[in-house]
């Protein structure tokens, strides 16, 4: 059983996940080693090597093959079973770790890449996100899901053939939490929200845009914790992505498309981590928030300054780091 | 000039340090090649290479020589000229980025690893850490002062020559208030110091207790953030490491020197990163508070849903991994 721990220091909770020691690819150094073939849990004709399958995207053209897959995680950071209170333990507070982990196979291709799948295949993974985000969230024990994505070996992902991952939480994160709190005294001291105040000011002075469509504005955040991190909002005001209609999913899925092959065309072949930030349950009618997409490309190492001050450094200033993006010569 | 950023969704301030992008080693994947000969600027004849040196600890054995030696960051993440004001920049804040940001390069050895130093070489070395950041601490631009060691590629080391760094800031970062404000409300709550407390609850159940002496008690945290995680924490309550007399270091030489030689023993080579954690001057005589190092082995990679919530998962128990380290056969 997984256990949620509270540091008595910070405050802070952190997830025990001891079962997840035995992963195969425990502790090694990052590789980009390809799984393939029978090795490859997530490669379509190893289907039994991994949990009973959640929901699954035929594709058209061949029904009994799957273009996108959606399984339990084999070694979940949260198990499904368990009390959700705050328990003592000697001079520290715990609770179990309850909660659910689902991976989601975006594409049956183990070396697929997500901005190059066909737009209807994109459209049918974006889909699949929000639909298991809303089924999840009708579970009366979860109060946040959290989607990400790790894409590569230096951004954290342990199996090559790539996937997202979700996770809902019985609680909400602290970092979450605050996002909340700091975006409402906004709206409180402004009468307007942050995010389309902050997509107003950059399409105005134009210095951090990358790209932008009709629906959505993509661009390097004034304070980027790293190189060539992107966030993505949506013109339309709404604060979860479970709540996006088909439509909306459509153009999400092109300006995504083009976020990822600029920073490929610019960066060359990089690791990634994607998180779709969507409002809580119990935000879900924030007027103040809004859903979008934070694209943090892994080239630095998150180091000792970082880990003692939650104070990052950047060395690429974003203005720059747009620039570069927009100018790219486009494959 | 390097600025300090505010993020308006989450309160949390960044360092852009657009100079920085001009190091040599620039975005290149982690390696853990060896710097060696003429291209290492940290090795002895290549003194040249670096900024005028700060202060240098002599080799008695060899006047010429130097034991220990401080410089300037070449590619400071702050600078010690600016304005420390807060600037409106549009819908945002701003600071100029002043600070300091020195090296301290910790044996002539290229190849020397901290724990394998003799016992006055090592006491050398912390009289050092010590020296700078009380030095630092007395300009009044100055609140914190942060002294970290990257040690390896994967822990965010540019230059293979180990050293520490040292990092002045004219404010004290979230993390670090938010330290002093939570082990403030403990105190208030139970009118004990928590380091206090927790290393008592720790002696007692003895299960999460790597190694102890007179002085100090290194032990694995309870909410470790990932595996192998050390605390080390004096008996004598102390807020600032500035306020150690050389008798202390002499001790902490002993339980640092063991405590990363029991983790070389149990994992090989690995990178990591410590945090000496010392309070701000503006809390320097906090009873609520008492200085402390963390180490933190890099086997895991920060991902996605840390990035989005904060909230670490942890593979290895605390409980397991203090075992595996008392249990470890020293060499």
């Amino acid at each position: 059983m997984s256990e949620l721990r509270k540091d008595p220091i910070t405050n802070s909770w952190v997830i025990i996940a001891a079962d997840r020691a035995l992963r195969p690819s425990r502790f090694k150094s990052p590789t980009t080693s390809k799984l393939t073939g029978q090795q490859n849990p997530f490669a379509p004709g190893n289907e039994s090597m991994t949990p009973p399958e959640i929901a699954r995207v035929p594709d058209e053209n061949n029904p009994q093959q799957w273009l996108v897959r959606v399984i339990p995680n084999k070694y979940p950071a949260l198990e499904i079973e368990g009390r959700n209170a705050i328990q003592q333990d000697g001079l520290y507070e715990k609770m179990d770790g309850v909660g659910a982990h689902e991976v989601i196979i975006e594409s049956p291709n183990p070396e697929f890449k997500l901005h190059l799948l066909t737009q209807p295949h994109l459209v049918a993974v974006l889909q699949t996100y929000r639909d298991r985000m809303a089924d999840l969230s009708q579970d009366s024990r979860f109060v946040t899901t959290v989607l990400f994505r790790n894409s590569g070996a230096h951004a954290g992902a342990t199996v090559a053939h790539g996937h997202a991952q979700l996770i809902a939480l019985p609680m909400v994160p602290p970092q979450i939490q605050a996002r909340l709190s700091t975006t409402e005294s906004y709206f409180k001291a402004n009468g307007s929200n942050v995010f389309e105040d902050i997509i107003g000011h950059e399409e105005r002075t134009g210095e951090r845009v990358v790209c932008t469509t009709d629906d959505f504005v993509c661009f390097t955040p004034y304070a980027s914790r790293s190189p060539y991190e992107l966030m993505i909002v949506p013109r339309r005001q709404s604060a979860r992505f479970e709540e996006c209609a088909d439509k909306e999913l459509e153009a999400f899925a092109s300006i995504l498309s083009e976020a990822l092959n600029r920073l490929e065309c610019y960066l060359g072949d990089f690791a990634y981590n994607f998180m779709l930030q969507s409002a809580p349950r119990t935000a879900a009618g924030a007027s103040w928030y809004r859903w979008h997409l934070q694209i943090v490309p892994r080239l630095t190492q998150v180091a000792g300054f970082e880990w003692a001050t939650n104070f990052f450094i950047n060395p690429t200033t974003p203005e720059s780091a747009a620039e570069s993006l927009r100018r790219v010569r486009l494959k």
